[in-house]
């Protein structure tokens, strides 16, 4: 190919390509990048859940598929058998005295994250036991009804296909798989599972490999739906795993009192050393100013309450916390459909791409606040300036005092010496209470100006929690003598930093 | 919520959550998730295209929609009166001298990449012309049929819906759209293309927002097709734009030859200084090795034929490259529908994602090789490892022809001299064109350490073209005494930092 000539151009310097523009708002880092993902979901997709007048057909169900999209169909189910027959009386008649597994837990807390205050978190699983279905359901409605009651919450809650299973008698009442999502996916049904519990429990947020159709009966479920964008809002860790186990006192047969139960740490897998670690999401959308990551706040969740004959599609990889309202009989009962989800196309390369890069800008993030000086480990004259105001701050509370210290105090930084004594209630020094009120607002701050993330352990004073190694209560919030310390150890350190 | 009683805690920091598993192999980089998503689709999908052996139901076609993956049907235009009728006697009675838009090119490189080499490129738009439809196709065929025909490349290929524009009398002989597609999708088609061309024309590999159902009526055509996760694989840069032109000795009404093509640099847009760029694939996938990005190796393009009528499903965001080959009248026509990709669900948000944090990776990449030092701005001792082995091989190369140089050479690098006069051919001195293969071959080396990229202008020796503002003639391969100079310019500045 001869060599064209070219017409106007004003250098080589022109004709070096650029960078592509990535179309990321704001410095295009990739925290932009994440960010943007989220809101230019929400940006395409409403923020309601579509509610159908009837059943889809299976192409119309295939386009929520492709789309990755829920809706709800009201009263879908109401030619159920399970709708017109299902009730305490009838379940008791049918299943009787047969044995089923029993989740229980104190709270209705099963397979959820318990935090340990400030930056600890066990992820628990329910107490399994086997129990009559009589006996299973009559704590469950007890528990609903009588005000007085205060054992722990039972759930049956297996997810293991169960209604082919422990509940296989009541299979006949609902159909074997739903014709569309059969049709459309041309597949059958992974699982069929039967719930059944009340108002204490709550399932907390995760996603399933699943497209799930679920089915209410009896009571309400309240949904909180997340799409698979919204992974990097969730906070995502590797949580140490966890069981409610019996106190010695009980044995199986017992009647379960709450006290009966200890969170007992579950023993480490094959070749690990510390514990086994749970990958879960450790946000609430309920309680969304906690554990919050950055991206927490561009989370628009989906709310949906299905009644009674109710009937949900719920997509593959969607986040989902589940509550529950009882009907009358203290009840509430639902089944739900799983249907594999296809791993083929690019769904599932994309999303697992999406959940990893949320976790790894999390954690460069992260690496990156660990590496600016923390107050507790200040060397040479590098404080900073949130450290400046804080020294600040202390001063000023002590002016507030009207309090004359046993230095001079100026409101300059440059070299300010923060009055400060050994003796806690000692002239211009702050008393313990206000101390402890400080440290706490400082550790605040700290933690924002992480970007809305506790830099983990980082935060941890020395020595504040006992280190058992058998049986640790769980930790109390710390101490005000413990904060004082801290506080006072970090001011000492700035104060030498500054000479 | 009394607080629970923990069993088994080894202590506090166990109980700290730990960052949660990326799934990335490696050392879980950015630029191991990029690679794992790419290599994670193929491992879940074929890297063959689907054939099916009907047209495929609104359903089944919905399927292959929400998997985003293409299908071929072998045939499936068969019964089209186009399939019947159209030749070039039937084209040129229906169409005889209706103007029709003709896109000319020297090459049939209509918007495509026009490398200038080292670095430089510019995306090149094709001189468009308004021509009677019989002598367009009369010159795509003489181009084709003729071994003489030394002009340019004709190709009507407008894509502006033009199957019911300025070529609507043709339109009575394909469907209105696609049934399966128009049910499935909801919708009719955004526009219909008549393409009309030669074996000489290819398209370069870009990507639609649209749902692509292409249609061969004569000859064939060779499709090149990548997944929209490939995005990183393609090198996409923004690009300075030019459209082909006239010289000036010509009108608009002559007859055009090959060398009256000149690549006009398109004015810049209004508060643009510097040009237009326009973000385009720079990587070709049938010439792997050149333009590749880190991932292009990763990239396994699907690649499918089709025959007078086959029908290809080309999914929204596919990149793909369509070459052609004529049938026995010298003509190569297809016609395509597009319909409306769907922004909404997760499918467009993720794989914008996709592209711009692949893009923010190769950036970060760059800029991080770039923050090296470079040959050619070594400053103090801190040459490195590569100018090290080059002064080595500089010496060894010496030695190898068996001469004596004015100075001692020994094998060490450390504080060694490496030998060269300002004589070329003096004693000791490689020849001006060994000069010119070895800096020719560490060019190459220095491209290959930044990770298979050309880290942009870096490598431009200075001066080496004119840089006159009106008309430059293409730059040549870099003459060999400019490539001496840069040489020993870059062993002087090695040799005085060594000191």
């Amino acid at each position: 190919m001869e060599e064209p000539r070219i017409v106007g151009l004003k250098g080589l310097e022109q004709a070096t390509p650029r960078p592509a523009p990535t179309g990321f708002d704001g410095q295009g880092t990739l925290q932009d990048a994440v960010r943007d993902l989220i809101t230019t979901y929400h940006d395409l997709n409403p923020t309601t859940i579509d509610e159908l007048d009837d059943e889809p057909s299976p192409l119309e169900f295939m386009r929520y598929v492709a789309r990755n999209r829920p809706f709800v169909v009201r009263k879908a189910a109401n030619t159920w058998s399970s709708h017109k027959k299902w009730n305490s009386n009838y379940l008791r008649e049918i299943l009787r005295e047969t044995n089923v597994n029993v989740a229980i837990t104190p709270h209705g807390n099963a397979d959820s994250i318990l935090h340990l205050p400030p930056n600890g978190a066990v992820f628990v699983k329910p107490l399994e036991r086997s129990e009559p279905f009589s006996q299973a359901m009559d704590r469950i409605k007890t528990q609903a009804l009588d005000p007085t009651y205060s054992g722990p919450t039972h759930y049956l809650q297996t997810q293991n296909d169960n209604l082919r299973g422990e509940y296989a008698t009541l299979f006949e009442d609902v159909p074997p798989s739903i014709p569309w999502a059969r049709i459309a996916l041309e597949k059958d049904p992974d699982a069929i599972n039967f719930w059944l519990g009340n108002a204490a429990s709550t399932t907390a947020l995760h996603k399933d490999n699943y497209e799930n159709v679920y089915v209410q009966v009896l009571g309400r479920k309240h949904f909180v739906l997340l799409p698979p964008v919204e992974a990097p809002c969730v906070n995502e860790k590797a949580v140490l795993a966890a069981t409610y186990a019996y106190t010695g006192a009980h044995t199986d047969a017992g009647v379960l009192n709450k006290d009966d139960l200890v969170v007992q740490i579950d023993e480490p897998e094959e070749g690990e050393q510390q514990g086994t670690y749970v990958p879960f999401a450790t946000w609430d959308p309920d309680q969304p100013d906690a554990h919050a990551t950055p991206y927490s706040q561009h989370s628009r969740p989906l709310r949906v309450s299905l009644d009674e004959g109710d009937m949900l599609y719920l997509p593959a990889l969607w986040y989902h916390k589940v509550s529950q309202s009882c009907n009358d009989e203290g009840l509430c009962c639902a089944v739900n459909y799983w249907y594999d989800l296809d791993f083929s196309g690019g769904f599932w390369a994309a999303n697992s791409f999406v959940r990893g890069v949320g976790l790894l800008e999390q954690q460069q993030r992260q690496a990156s606040v660990a590496a600016k000086p923390h107050p507790a480990s200040l060397a040479g004259k590098d404080a900073n300036a949130s450290m400046d105001r804080w020294v600040r701050e202390f001063q000023q509370g002590v002016g507030l005092r009207e309090r004359e210290g046993p230095q001079t105090q100026t409101q300059t930084t440059e070299k300010a010496q923060p009055s400060f004594g050994t003796d806690e209630d000692g002239p211009g020094a702050w008393s313990t209470a206000e101390k402890s009120r400080a440290f706490d607002r400082w550790v605040d701050e700290w933690q924002q100006q992480a970007l809305g993330q506790t830099p983990e352990s980082a935060l941890a004073p020395p020595s504040a929690y006992p280190q058992t190694s058998s049986e640790a209560q769980v930790p109390q919030p710390i101490a005000n003598a413990e904060k004082n310390s801290t506080m006072e150890s970090w001011m000492r350190q700035w104060t030498t930093a500054q000479k």
